[in-house]
């Protein structure tokens, strides 16, 4: 099973780094990182990711997924990205994102009329591409799969895994990064915080850039 | 607030990219990406990671961090991950690890008589480094803060963040990486599952080097 995953200046690392270390473990499955041009990539807080193959270089990839960003990929500054995106999801098995990697989904024309999730902060965004936005964590509609904001990249993975590998693997997986999160806050659902702080939380992103 | 990960061949990544999303927010944080020597660093699953320098040209960060990996970091093949850590120690505000990272610290020589954590199935080769294994999924001891397995290191960094800049800005940042999980299986608590899964997962782990 070929996994890649696309990335582009200012990507998010967690977003995918979550997913390739879950997808990873799939028996079978290899996990490519691409870009526009092979060679380094800077995500949005620094981290420097090798990509070590063009978008063209793999043009049917069974499973990709893209990560979000403190900028929405775009016609202007990522076409490969968007085009990569149209052409290939037309031979997925699954096409998947995290965070605002769906509005690179959209972008790129494949979610018209598909409900799909975002960060908290973008979701609203979705509809500008005919999208139905949905507040869930993981949104699966056919083989578009996508996750809320950063760390639910893990949580889109391992359901990916148990459709894909079956719960004894999943499970296997789960165990093998030790995923019994324990959040020493109750403040990651934006559904349940105040406004203030959802104020603060945009405010702490925009000034780690 | 110099924060420095320091990584080495076949690290696995999400031990500190979860880390680094969370930490990289602090106010006037700087995270540094570290290695024996500058350039790429290849992680267990795959994914190459940009060391931007050595850990000679960063003797004294304010937190360090030591990700696990599929082979324990060791005297033999990485003497100056081992030198750094017990040197930079003697200065840190923080010494940290994820994972299997904690046997590094203890190899390092700083861990005797300290109680500490690590991925559930290396936590009793803590011993022969004189720490006290604990059981929990983060535990702080004096300056020294270990994570139980890879995914622990999102728990681990949010905890620092409340120690470091106080309540808001942490749960800011949770909000920020909209840290509220869903964990689709009831399998990443070790002390929780059966032998033959932890045998599974220990498979899928070794399967996919």
């Amino acid at each position: 099973m070929e996994i890649a995953i696309g990335i582009y200046d200012k990507f998010t690392a967690l977003d995918c780094v979550g997913p390739y270390d879950v997808l990873s473990r799939l028996p079978g499955a290899r996990v490519r990182w691409l870009a526009a041009a092979p060679g380094p990539v800077r995500a949005d807080a620094g981290l420097v990711v090798h990509a070590e193959a063009s978008f063209a270089d793999v043009p049917r990839p069974d499973l990709l997924l893209v990560p979000g960003g403190m900028r929405f990929p775009s016609h202007e500054e990522d076409p490969e990205l968007l085009e990569w995106i149209a052409s290939a999801h037309e031979h997925t098995k699954w096409t998947t994102s995290v965070c605002t990697g769906s509005l690179a989904l959209g972008a790129a024309g494949i979610l018209e009329g598909v409900p799909a999730t975002s960060h908290w902060a973008a979701i609203d965004a979705l509809a500008q591409y005919g999208a139905v936005p949905t507040r869930d964590r993981v949104v699966i509609a056919g083989k578009i799969a996508t996750a809320a904001g950063v760390s639910a990249g893990i949580d889109l993975a391992l359901t990916l895994c148990e459709r894909i590998a079956g719960r004894d693997t999943a499970e296997a997986i789960q165990l093998g990064i030790e995923y019994d999160p324990q959040p020493p806050l109750n403040s990651g659902n934006a559904g349940e915080v105040s406004d203030e702080l959802k104020q603060r939380a945009l405010e702490t992103l925009l000034a780690s850039q």
